[in-house]
């Protein structure tokens, strides 16, 4: 399972900030916070830039390289943000968030893919948008599995993001999402799946108890990978426990830790 | 989805001790919580007290039907305790807890079941005891079934138990019960699914937690009925964000109220 530490994006006001002071040392901070919090990627993104993405995402790897040792997932629309982030990345195999199925991000990342022998999330959207139905959905991660595949992308290394739609716009959005995960994990083994988990509860209250929940549900069906904050206790002790439930834990050795380290009651 | 409210136990303390000074307001206070909850069954359980236990079922019904509207699922191991409760259910149709598929209890509780149209928790135990594999697990629910169907019960009245063990006894337990839900569910459309969620955590330290991440992970995979206690606010937080994120709370209306009211931020 892959905790893709989510909290060095500059969409969040204190990551913005420090970016705008070069504040390298927030930044080594967050990056550290999030690996001993039990990330296994830190995932980079500074799309609020815009026009100085490329020099800042440089600076942002070369910081958050100083203060941890996790590889990096590097997060970014702009392909040219990728390639400075990923020419930078260290500590083992980088990931890229993400290609999809629409013809000029395609084109754009597939050859960032084989130049940095990197992990690939998939987005489950096409040329047609974002899916509509639970087939659109399948029918677009599909598209993608086999094209990467064709391409030589090892299925190991393809993590499907079967796309998040809040359920305050739909409720059946949560099950079409669960549904989907276990189609396509047991289409093909060994593939990922991995999602965010914000966008689940949009305009809802109490949204980390719903993201939460979520996460719970999306791992009894499946999923074994998230983009997440790893810092947040309560996000912490769900996936410890769920993990535990899951059968991940040997003893519940980690759980026992988990619970001697004052992360839950 | 029922919500069988587990309080009205006598292996709990204030319960035994609210038998014992004969104090009817105690058991119709906790009665009514429960309801107020959003409990939509109340348990009435008074094993504990063996050679008394049908005097005592008698008291506890009479008592609990004061308290609150909801119907009643009676609990006991004794034939002749479950005929008393069930003889005096009133508010719906009553609920047994449980048939198993040894002779003695099948030809015991069988009787009562058709005597008094009840519901029926089915608990998948044999002649040959606990289900040590899936396919054990999966054959005794099997046979549950067809035995109960081919007796005239009707399949929406049949709740499999699928035995939860603890997963400090075994790290797949939790797994083998969510892969078990979705068999059963699968295969008999119409019949429920229910459990206690307390016997997973046996022996861990922050058991709350993990009962209420089983619940979440167990109804992600199909099941539609718990044995909880409905009062806990944590997990009636989570399961209202678990039948929310299911696509069972329209507009997210039960959600949002939840909120205003209190119970979760």
């Amino acid at each position: 399972m892959e905790i893709i530490g989510e909290l060095i994006n500059t969409s969040r006001k204190l990551i913005s900030e420090a970016v705008k002071k070069k504040d390298g040392q927030y930044i080594r901070y967050i990056a550290k916070l999030q690996q001993e919090s039990g990330a296994t990627y830190i995932d980079v993104n500074c799309g609020t830039f815009m026009q100085a993405e490329v020099e800042i995402m440089k600076w942002l790897v070369d910081n958050v390289l100083k203060g941890c040792s996790l590889p990096l997932c590097i997060d970014s629309p702009n392909p040219l943000a990728l390639d400075a982030g990923l020419g930078k990345s260290q500590n083992g195999r980088p990931m890229i968030n993400s290609i999809t199925g629409e013809d000029e991000r395609w084109s754009a990342v597939l050859p960032l893919i084989k130049k940095y022998n990197s992990k690939i999330i998939a987005l489950c959207i096409d040329n047609t948008g974002m899916p509509k139905t639970q087939e659109d959905r399948l029918r677009i991660a599909e598209y993608l599995v086999s094209r990467l595949t064709d391409e030589g992308i090892d299925i190991h290394d393809i993590y499907i993001d079967p796309l998040i739609k809040p359920i305050s716009a739909g409720e059946k959005h949560g099950v079409e999402v669960l549904d989907a995960i276990e189609e396509i994990m047991a289409k093909y083994p060994g593939i990922h799946t991995v999602c965010g988990l914000t966008n689940i509860s949009y305009s809802l209250p109490a949204r980390k108890l719903l993201n939460r929940t979520f996460m719970i549900q999306t791992m009894a069906r499946g999923m074994d990978s998230y983009i997440l904050d790893p810092t947040d206790n309560e996000m912490r002790a769900s996936l410890m426990a769920s993990q535990t439930l899951m059968g991940q834990d040997r003893f519940s050795r980690k759980f026992i830790k988990g619970f001697r380290d004052g992360i839950y009651k």
